[in-house]
């Protein structure tokens, strides 16, 4: 079996993009991939790309041969992954198969999304596809309703506080910061969060991940290649998916996202890797409860225990398990089909002792997780610093 | 390397479903596939489906999540992929790659879409998303449009004549008629495709596929464990993809596609099989001019000959080289994701020796062609029967 590397990353700046479309945000983040991998576009055998909902918000399918077009790369195999908000994971995920396949030996995985053309009820409409158009969306259900119920059983359960809530923000904006390609460079307070409007009770403004464009790539090659070509890399050293029931009504338990759980346990075992021996996490804090959920899913806490580990500021950067040190989908923003790709960019950067201001002292280990909907399909990656660098 | 094969097929009856959601098509035609290859769900590793404007068409994304849910088989991986009217052409090759990586011994790869439920010109837009948005849809061109620019370029430097395309449709209906799965089963004459109302001149609504609702699943694993099942099989020997740029303006020429030559070109390379070895195709025939273009540019006639080969029953069921024995796009009817599915098990059953009424002689090697947009991506796939059954 072959072993499948990370050797290069490219992003776009989050945030509003007037002056940029799809096509233009997908090839910047691209083209920087490629020119940070130091290979050439000749090289690359195939591109996968993760968007979601590019058909109703901005009028285009096709997003794989958009993008092949867009950077010159015809006639090379060019192929869309959609995921809802794992759309970026799978595409990933996609490409490290295509790899291990043996038909592909340097591939691009990429991602991104257009949000901000449209008004804001049409991209809530767009993201509920996301979710059971036939049980949830049509009866005017949108994403931060069903996280807030998901939010509101967690309270009632486990204890958990609105406050605590608040401290997965803050937390993740102060990581933002320090993220000169995040949406929101900016501290903010409890206060502040606390304070900000309502959305769907007890998820307030800034309990919620943005709309966001952008744009995010990687590439993809075999251990044997990267060594060949002197570039640094990381391994993926485990791919893993699962899926749920597309509704929250038919789960047993809206305590807890299952595919997070099977997905992580999956990478575990493929991996060999223990949760405790993962130095920090990317997760899917599309919503701050959904950080909370995710670091007792994945092994991290027991159920009940992640929000204190929140207030008692474990997860923030120089903490015991550094969580969303790029600030997460909260304060690094979250263009979907990006979001996936952008997570493994910051693994990327973490561990090839490239992330600057927010670096974390010297990580060997970390755990990317990208969720779509409310759960039904999520995707975790595992990746590691090569052994002999240590 | 791992030796991919199919050992079962399942599709709906294609035409206007108002009784059935996109979910529960896809459903069926899972189940089907799972029964026909005598398989238990517990044995399936992943699912890939191709849809193409789910988000636009009946108001939801996340397809992959949706019909792992449908069919009960949470938690497997569940994966959607797009690339517009080849979304099937390429789920069926991402499931390929998948087995190959060896990380999945038994995949279902699936493909549909649910057309009728809104308004035609929304559809046409809709089916615009596979164009380029900026520079043709933005503008007016609907796909009727864009193919007939290419029908007409061709008749000027080639002679090809509309009576000739009207061949196309009328052979096609020929083959449908003999498919209880096709959404027309029944024959037409030139006469009635010459005098059928024009779309897009020289295109007449004759010359178009149709609006429709439909779904299809092939069951893919290793030859080994096929073997070990005692089912019949088929054997992909070939699967490639290649890219173009989106638009028709930006291409040198527009009376071939450069993408079918250049998947085709690979995939003869990879399987070892000749064109002229090839005993019957099932191609991308959206609009008549589309079946022509295929034959030239996959090798099977020299440019500017398709048109007369047609013309003489060259590819009529019993002719030299069958093309669309299903009855194609035109009379089979056009799910756009199901498709390129729906030519895989067109080829299953005509190697296996079960297409009944329309059953070719004894053929041994199959070749499908998906087509997205007006030819951004293309996919082609090689099939063979085992030869131990010779």
């Amino acid at each position: 079996m072959r072993d499948v590397v990370i050797i290069g990353t490219g992003q776009t700046k989050f945030g509003e993009k007037w002056e940029k479309s799809l096509k233009a945000l997908m090839a910047e983040a691209g083209v920087k991939a490629v020119k940070n991998s130091k290979i050439k576009g000749e090289e690359i055998d195939a591109l996968y790309t993760g968007c979601m909902a590019s058909g109703r918000l901005v009028g285009q399918e096709h997003i794989g041969a958009l993008v092949a077009d867009q950077v010159g790369l015809n006639p090379i195999p060019s192929t869309r992954v959609e995921a809802a908000c794992a759309s970026g994971g799978t595409a990933l995920r996609t490409a490290y198969l295509s790899i291990k396949s043996g038909e592909h030996d340097l591939v691009v995985a990429g991602g991104g999304e257009k949000m901000g053309d449209v008004p804001t009820e049409r991209v809530n409409y767009a993201l509920g596809g996301a979710g059971d158009q036939e049980t949830e969306i049509f009866n005017g259900a949108t994403f931060a309703a069903l996280y807030a119920l998901m939010a509101r059983k967690h309270m009632e359960k486990y204890g958990t506080t609105e406050k605590q809530l608040a401290e997965v923000s803050v937390k993740n904006h102060e990581n933002g910061a320090k993220n000169p390609y995040a949406q929101y460079q900016r501290e903010i307070s409890v206060e502040s969060v606390m304070n900000s409007p309502e959305i769907a009770s007890p998820l307030k403004l800034f309990d919620c991940s943005p709309i966001t464009d952008g744009a995010a790539s990687v590439v993809l090659t075999t251990k044997e290649k990267a060594e060949e070509k002197g570039k640094d890399y990381i391994e993926i050293k485990a791919s893993a998916q699962a899926s749920d029931t597309l509704n929250l009504a038919n789960r047993k338990s809206i305590t807890e996202i299952k595919a997070t759980q099977q997905a992580s346990r999956k990478a575990y075992e493929q991996s060999g890797i223990k949760p405790e021996q993962v130095d920090f996490a990317e997760v899917h804090d599309c919503f701050t409860i959904a950080e909370i959920l995710a670091m007792e899913d994945l092994g991290f806490y027991e159920k009940g225990e992640a929000a204190k580990a929140v207030e008692q500021g474990k997860t923030k950067l120089e903490g015991e398990l550094p969580i969303n040190p790029s600030g997460g989908l909260k304060a690094k923003g979250h263009p979907v089909g990006a979001t996936g790709i952008a997570q493994a960019i910051e693994a990327y950067k973490q561990l090839t002792g490239k992330a600057k201001e927010r670096q974390i002292e010297n990580p060997k280990t970390a755990l990317t997780h990208n969720i779509g909907g409310t759960g039904a399909t999520a995707v975790v990656h595992m990746f590691q610093k090569p052994s002999k660098e240590e």
